[in-house]
């Protein structure tokens, strides 16, 4: 197989040997892999994989056909459509994954908008709908709506019958997050504008530390930070007197260092709940560029940089 | 009736017209009412009473014999024993609080034991249980464990089946908790001795700000810091790599300003889960000292001391 290796500052695409699956576990050909944060920063050397994934090998997640199964697999076989979580090594054209770690991609989706959709809509779900409860008539505010993660869950707010607040900074992407029926806040007015419409059930940080006040104060009675990116900072100050005042939540939350069950339970339950409506073209992959795999560190580099709209893919 | 007024820094005691029961109150004639931070909080002009409740009687709880009914009052008659929560105005000898915020005094406890359970209670029950989910076979550490809120939260994490921690500063109060229960620890070990526990499923933070670091480090993975007490600092650095790597929780709570439905759930929730236990002699209020109401003023100024065990009290 051809895989993206982290060696230094350099993401060569090397030969490796074809990936065996495990008993429970299906091989995925791949044409189509989604960048996310977490592989920046662990080529930064801040996220090492967990143990039993590859160290060297990037990627969060998969997309493409079942090319090989384990003798214990029960859901799947050969040619079928897949999509899911992987702990690492997902920047390959071979990649193996648990079988209950993937859901089957619904016909209406090509190849390209299948990568799109898997790291995106299962954290988001997660956060938003399985953590934090969010529901009808609640008020999301999404922090750093246009990256993938932050479309997904402006799709998923509006679907659950939520009032959605993306907050982005590019035109753009203001632009764009209206037609999917957010109301699109820059990040100097999105506080006042959510305290205005009564405040936020739900927070979702994808920005970092720098946010955390404004989220508190934007918060209503009951409401409930859920912290999923730090790009712009880690560390904040935290009032107890906001927190209380509001009888708030903060919560924590990463995917890949879950253990077995509970990234079957996320997959699953996105399975569930999304994947209807990606069926149904009532929610959407969404690509902004696509790179081929030989120039990954040009992906990475592009990755770092503000301005995009949805996923970052390479091409194998 | 006679009340506690807060006049600057005096607190009188004064007399007052009876109040007359609304029609789903009943006036509860008290013998010995509790004292608790806020009081000291509210004289201190940080934390105002809530619409509906005397700005200038402190007091935020009530014990005795119901001496009036409402006219809608359907669960309690006159002489009945109830306790429960108000919004303010405790400290006196005739308190109204809605039929809903009480519940019956079991026959075993006294006056004196009966006013010292149930904000202490209410309040930790509505934290560890109610909104943390503490279970068996789960590890609570409790920092500040000597107040009333702190002995409430040793017993009850003891008798739901947990591991209990007790952080705490005098050496009496860790031969006292001990016998509670809880393994006593002092500031200076508690992370470490949890840490070396597997961690903390549930925190409760009834301290303040300081902790916060400690308290993250010291929890298992999806653990929850519920933050009670501020009255050692109200802002500490948050890290969200800390809360993230531990996919960890911090709730704020109060009971005070909750409205009258969330407050009659968690007075009902007390007296379903944690009354029994009270019946039968396998909880305890703990009385740490009482005080004749004339020496309200003395009284404040004790309980704003350390080294307490349990509550301090006013007699009427």
């Amino acid at each position: 197989m051809k895989a993206i290796v982290i060696r230094g500052d350099e993401l060569p695409l090397e030969e490796r040997p074809d990936p065996v699956p495990g008993s429970s576990e299906v091989v995925v050909g791949v044409e189509y892999a989604g960048i996310n944060p977490a592989d920046l920063a662990q080529r930064a050397g801040r996220y090492p994989a967990p143990p039993g994934s590859p160290q060297d090998v990037p990627g969060l997640e998969v997309a493409g056909s079942v090319v090989a199964c384990g003798d214990q697999v029960r859901d799947w076989q050969v040619a079928d459509r897949v999509f899911g979580l992987v702990g690492g090594g997902g920047l390959a054209d071979r990649v193996a994954v648990h079988e209950r770690h993937v859901v089957a991609v619904p016909e209406r989706l090509d190849e390209q908008e299948a990568a799109a959709v898997p790291e995106a809509f299962v954290t988001a779900h997660d956060a938003i709908v399985g953590q934090a409860g969010l529901g009808a008539g609640d008020v999301l505010l999404v922090n750093g709506a246009s990256g993938g993660v932050g479309t997904a869950a402006v799709q998923l707010g509006v679907l659950a019958g939520a009032r959605v607040f993306a907050n982005v900074r590019s035109q753009n992407a203001v632009a764009r997050l209206a037609e999917y029926g957010a109301e699109a806040v820059g990040p100097g007015e999105a506080f006042e504008r959510v305290r205005a419409a009564g405040g936020a059930d739900v927070v979702l940080e994808l920005v970092g530390a720098p946010n955390l006040a404004g989220d508190l104060e934007a918060l209503a009675v009951k409401g409930r930070v859920v912290i999923v990116g730090t790009g712009a900072g880690d560390e904040a100050a935290l009032s107890f007197r906001a927190l209380m005042g509001r009888r708030a939540r903060i919560f924590g939350t990463v995917l890949r260092a879950r253990p077995l069950e509970e990234k079957a339970a996320a997959v699953q339950a996105f399975g569930h709940d999304v994947v209807p409506f990606l069926a149904e073209g009532r929610a959407h992959g969404i690509v902004d560029r696509v790179f081929p795999a030989e120039q990954a560190a040009e992906a990475f580099a592009y990755m770092a940089r503000p301005g995009k709209f949805g996923k970052v893919l390479l091409a194998f």
